[in-house]
């Protein structure tokens, strides 16, 4: 079996060790005589698996005790409609700061709940620079300021958190970057992601929440999208995904005891994003839009000299055993999504290819 | 590597040879060097693994093409709330069947959203049987008459399909006896089921509707509960949870080529649940307590003469290689889920067990 370097946006690659666990338990889980797929959740044994992930990611993110940590289902796009139901039961303005097109799906889902107020809008510099703090005007009224830190189509990331006046909770959906370096939990009211990119498989749903904004529901949410009734419970109101949640564990164990925690882990995706960067900023033949200090450590977005060249660089791509570089359907050109399990050797080999492609088709 | 027998209610048993099937394509899915979990849902690969489950999903329940199914999150706990939001646009009092405790918390979902009606109820019986079509009296104004086909907890199921006007959809919630036998869709309007009991790992819900029913939401039902979205685009309006949904595939693919479809597989689910009634009934030392007619064929609950004996019953069990007898923490006693994957064999060796057990202790 050979391994691909697969540089997909989501669900992105994995760590081949995590999966050669799970491969290795996946009948049978620590002599049981059961894959963890068929464990009761309110079982012993699911229980510690759960309860260990959350431990770890504790650890991991050092998230305060006083926020609660869910695990959940429906992405980042039923998180869109979460937040307002859950945090506008008691009046008040969304706010929210436009970077792209992730954060404009968040916008359209609130407006079905109250009228909105855009803080800031990255359309000024046509969706090559995130705001800065200097441009937020939130309203008198704001409920919240929601953010996306990192764009995973456009390639554009927040270098900095925002800062909110204490009664504004802010919210960021870090789907596509959470665990990527350390993030500082106490300037956040609530931390939402999707899991396929840095977390685990798909299907589950990560939420940090400072527990004063857990009872702020509007009437009409519905139970399973209620935050206080999943932190009530432990995530287990009803069934959890447990194979996704045990997946997110033995990621978090990986982090935390491989790799070495998030300090270390952001000092190698810094060294990827950096590296990537040069070799495109460097050639004629490679462009990326996105003004320096804003340009994403996860998602490189990249257009050859010649648009005509597509498709012979990502079959040669992948006749090399470099898969998913294709850009976002509504975008085109390339990306490279280079995850935390995307190990720096995939980036180098990407490098490899990009000069060696130029150099026959420049 | 010992596999044991795993009654548990769910997250159940899987067919072991989907494991090892999952299991041997874990780190490169067809030789492709990549996780199924690892792959983009929009890429070829997973697309085909998509559409190859739901195709043979169509052949074994025989759906008809005026049926959409789909492929969503959140369990049936979310369906509670999804089948009111996505049926009352158009007014119309919600009808309910009450049957035991998960018919109960699909209906208190529905209040949420509207002034509900009982049109039958399993109480008159003290829960030993299920309401007849001669009980069910449906509101003038009925949306729609939703039942519980098998009520998990209770151990009590609804022998035949319930008829209803025909402007009057019939929703069921048959999470726990899906696929267990054949059934007639075109007397529904809309089916769904979480995943976790006979169809694949939890994380997982299927909805099978009726396509003149996905127009018909109430305004404020949030873009990822809606029926007709997920309908327009295929299940992949988001990042779906791709891996639960490949497993699904195997386990359809199991049920259709080594069972033999449907009709066989209802066969040895009589045939399984038949003889452990008959040794509960032939006994004096356990009992069950619902109306022969109403009994689940999926879930067996039973209680020993002595309640003082069952954690020793847990424990020989157990050391039996018997998992996950327990009866739920709300009704106490015993429970034996004999699923699709528990095969013939485990319900023998747990009469056989039984057996054994009463002769020590009656």
């Amino acid at each position: 079996m050979t391994r691909v370097f697969n540089f997909c946006a989501g669900p992105a690659a994995l760590p081949t060790s995590v999966l050669e666990r799970a491969q290795a338990e996946l009948l049978d889980w620590q002599g049981r005589g059961l894959s963890v797929m068929e464990m009761s959740h309110r079982s012993d044994e699911f229980v510690s698996i759960a309860q260990q992930a959350e431990a770890n990611l504790r650890t991991l993110l050092q998230i305060p005790a006083n926020y609660k940590v869910l695990f959940m289902q429906g992405g980042a796009s039923s998180q869109f409609a979460m937040v307002p139901l859950n945090l506008l039961g008691q009046g008040g303005t969304p706010n929210y700061i436009y970077s792209g097109i992730w954060a404009k799906k968040a916008m359209a889902e609130a407006k079905r709940y109250a009228n909105q107020h855009v803080a800031a809008s990255a359309e000024i510099s046509q969706l090559t620079a995130m705001p800065s703090q200097a441009d937020i005007q939130l309203s008198a009224d704001a409920a919240y300021l929601h953010y996306t830190s990192n764009e995973t189509i456009g390639g554009l990331r927040a270098p900095e958190v925002f800062q909110t006046p204490e009664q504004v909770p802010l919210v960021c959906d870090m789907s596509s970057d959470i665990l990527s370096a350390p993030v500082d939990i106490e300037k956040f009211g609530i931390i939402y992601a999707g899991a396929q990119k840095n977390i685990g498989p798909a299907g589950l749903t990560l939420v940090i929440i400072r527990d004063d904004l857990l009872d702020q529901a509007l009437e009409i949410t519905p139970t399973m999208m209620q935050y206080k009734v999943m932190a009530e419970n432990e995530s287990m109101y009803n069934t959890p995904p447990t194979f996704a949640w045990y997946l997110a564990g033995l990621v978090f164990d990986w982090l935390l005891n491989d790799i070495g925690g998030l300090q270390v882990m952001a000092q190698i995706n810094q060294r990827k994003a950096q590296k990537l960067y040069q070799a495109i900023d460097t050639s004629d033949f490679y462009t990326n839009p996105i003004q320096p200090a804003y340009r994403s450590i996860m998602n490189v977005p990249f257009q050859l000299a010649d648009d005509a060249l597509n498709a012979r660089f990502l079959a040669d791509a992948q006749e090399a055993g470099l898969l998913n570089l294709s850009g976002h359907r509504s975008v085109g050109g390339m990306r490279a999504s280079i995850y935390n399990a995307v190990p720096e050797t995939a980036v180098d080999a990407l490098i490899d290819f990009m000069r060696d492609f130029e150099q026959r088709h420049a």
